[in-house]
């Protein structure tokens, strides 16, 4: 009998490739290039973090599986956390830990979509969210921002079918580094509530917010509690990323729906890295202060450099760590300005494309990854490559 | 206008409820229940594995995102360990470390199928395989095994259509605790390979295995690697249940897919994880072999103290560390026996309905998660409590 070709799901074939690894190996086969792609900071986790962590592991019954919602001590401050910096009021809403704010978003698709239901995006979107809902076996339906990268409210509502189950927003933004206005993100919040879906709000970058511009939370104002899905991440803030901790705090009608998606993906989030969390939430936004106001100084820097490149209208985005360049010129193709960059100027970001852009030519420039001294160097090499490659 | 209810996606409500959380709970709120529950072993993991683990962290590199796939040199001990100790060539595969071995078959069921495919599961099944199968929004195609629980060839194959997209087998089995002999094991293989369909083996409890059995892992056998999906643990093998490490052989053609998923679920496995799997690695089976010395013991214990339960017949399974019950009589609902259990005898246990059983009455008994006395203490109480129930 002949076999029949052995071939991945329909389904994954549709999903982009991640784009991070492959910008990865362009750097690795060009040793000394300064990196402005990840999404990660430059500065350390608490001190201490590591050991801490490994202490709590003395009690032999720290290596067994733990609830799966997270360990109650860590679910405690984190609700203590919400309702004093973000005006949560957890009440009647759940607090579950998940294995980083990914993870949260996929458990919440889950948790909410059935097979060929419609989540909005905003474009440019978080490649990570438009992955997942793909897996998941729904339609990513973008909707694009205006010039500032602000949702637009009218464009949004048009888009709502009956299929619609949730519209997502990410402030501060990545890839855009947009803060969206307390308006705008309530009245997101407002068109959930009367349309009956849910709002997922991504907030990985909450303390990232420049200048007198200060994070909304759309939880935080009442009767937002049974439609509003708030993500949360610990990867960013105190440079945890590899511990793999986020928070979701979700609706109680959703609890045993996360749990069961939860239980059958992870059971529960690594335990170690759930006291390394413990940990750094003692120190605290205290500590992460000081270190993002060395990222605002790159920020203003990076700015300043990018006046002096002809063509180049940059955003001055108020949030997380990123600027998105448009680049001007037909025919542009993003990935190969990100490899000339990289061949030519030691300097990679990472190409639009991978954000659902689908007219004009972008690139995401991360500028908290690195120590403030190798940014600046790295933004002077991007400016020089922007202005040979903008000017031919 | 009015507000359409919220609620959660139908194919969550269609999704059991985690049971183990459920035992948990009787046993919390019935302090000195002694648990033959959960599926843990009793003893800890190597010595020195947080301190090492932490240790690595002292590199700044290591709190940010490593591979999607994990570390090379956790891949690289793997691969040797894949040689060794279960003869498998990884030359055509692909080793990807998991946040857990559950982690492992929810990557795998996203990768292979789209909506609607069937997957086969040998009953009693595992809860959580069935549970991703349905999450994933396929549909799991439940096959009896014989009166030994081992599969029969037949059955499975009268099962295929052209929806199937993979048969699972998990040897050392959980609920059952049967080994699979290799000619078994081989005929799903070769089924598979003639049906172009995948075979996922979970070889999760590789180690437990006791007398003269042995473990056989299917993808040993030359020209198995294009359909042949192989899922490990360190949670029950190293005791590392809480710091969530699973590695999974997969095709090569699979590699770019799974790398998708994990991407946009998890990004990285824990990477301190990571480093506590490195350590446990170096001491090895070795380490293992004492600790499952002792749980044979008490498996014999076990076995013997069942014998003087009039009319339960237990099975004289090979592996893992469970043994599955049935119990006689007509009418009879597991779960308010394990009620019962618990209130009256102090002991816990799982229902068999929550592996997928549709008639008579089965509980699953774990051995391996409490110091041999313990367990031994627990047996006298199960016991007691299943003549109590069995006469009446």
């Amino acid at each position: 009998m002949k076999r029949k070709i052995l071939s991945a799901s329909a389904r994954i074939q549709n999903v982009q490739t991640p784009i991070i690894p492959v910008i990865g190996e362009m750097i690795r086969t060009h040793p000394g290039t300064i990196s402005l792609g990840q999404g990660v900071v430059y500065y350390d986790p608490p001190p201490g973090v590591a050991e801490y962590a490994a202490a709590a592991m003395a009690d032999p019954v720290n290596h067994r599986y733990q609830p799966v919602e997270g360990i109650d001590a860590l679910r405690a401050v984190l609700v203590d956390k919400l309702n004093r910096e973000n005006k949560i009021d957890c009440a009647d809403s759940t607090v579950v830990v998940t294995a980083g704010s990914n993870m949260g978003f996929f458990n919440a698709i889950l948790a909410i979509c059935d097979v060929g239901d419609e989540v909005i995006l905003l474009t440019p979107w978080y490649f990570n969210h438009e992955m997942a809902i793909r897996i998941a076996g729904c339609q990513p339906m973008g909707v694009a921002t205006d010039a500032d990268f602000q949702p637009d409210i009218a464009s949004i509502e048009a888009k709502i079918t009956n299929k619609t189950r949730a519209i997502v927003t990410i402030s501060p933004n990545n890839p855009t580094g947009a803060v969206y206005t307390p308006d705008i993100l309530d009245a997101v919040n407002a068109l959930c509530a009367e349309r009956g879906i849910y709002h997922i709000s991504d907030e990985a970058y909450e303390y990232f917010v420049y200048g007198d511009v200060a994070h909304h939370s759309p939880a935080s104002r009442k009767a937002t509690e049974d439609h509003t899905i708030s993500l949360f991440s610990l990867s960013k803030s105190y440079s945890l990323a590899s511990w793999r901790i986020g928070y979701m705090v979700i609706p109680d009608h959703l609890a045993e729906s996360v749990r069961k998606i939860q239980d059958t993906n992870v059971i529960c989030p690594p335990v170690i890295s759930q006291y390394a969390a413990l940990h750094a939430l003692k120190s605290g936004y205290e500590y992460c202060r000081p270190m993002i106001k060395r990222i605002a100084d790159v920020r203003q820097h990076l700015y300043q450099a990018l006046e002096d490149v002809p063509g180049i209208a940059a955003n001055h985005a108020d949030g997380a760590f990123y600027v998105f360049l448009e680049i001007p010129g037909d025919n542009r193709i993003d990935i190969e300005i990100v490899s000339e960059l990289v061949k030519d100027f030691g300097v990679a970001a990472i190409p639009g494309s991978a954000f659902g852009i689908e007219s004009g030519t972008y690139l995401r420039v991360s500028y908290g990854a690195l120590e403030p001294d190798a940014v600046k160097r790295g933004i002077d090499c991007l400016c020089d490559g922007l202005r040979s490659i903008v000017t031919r």
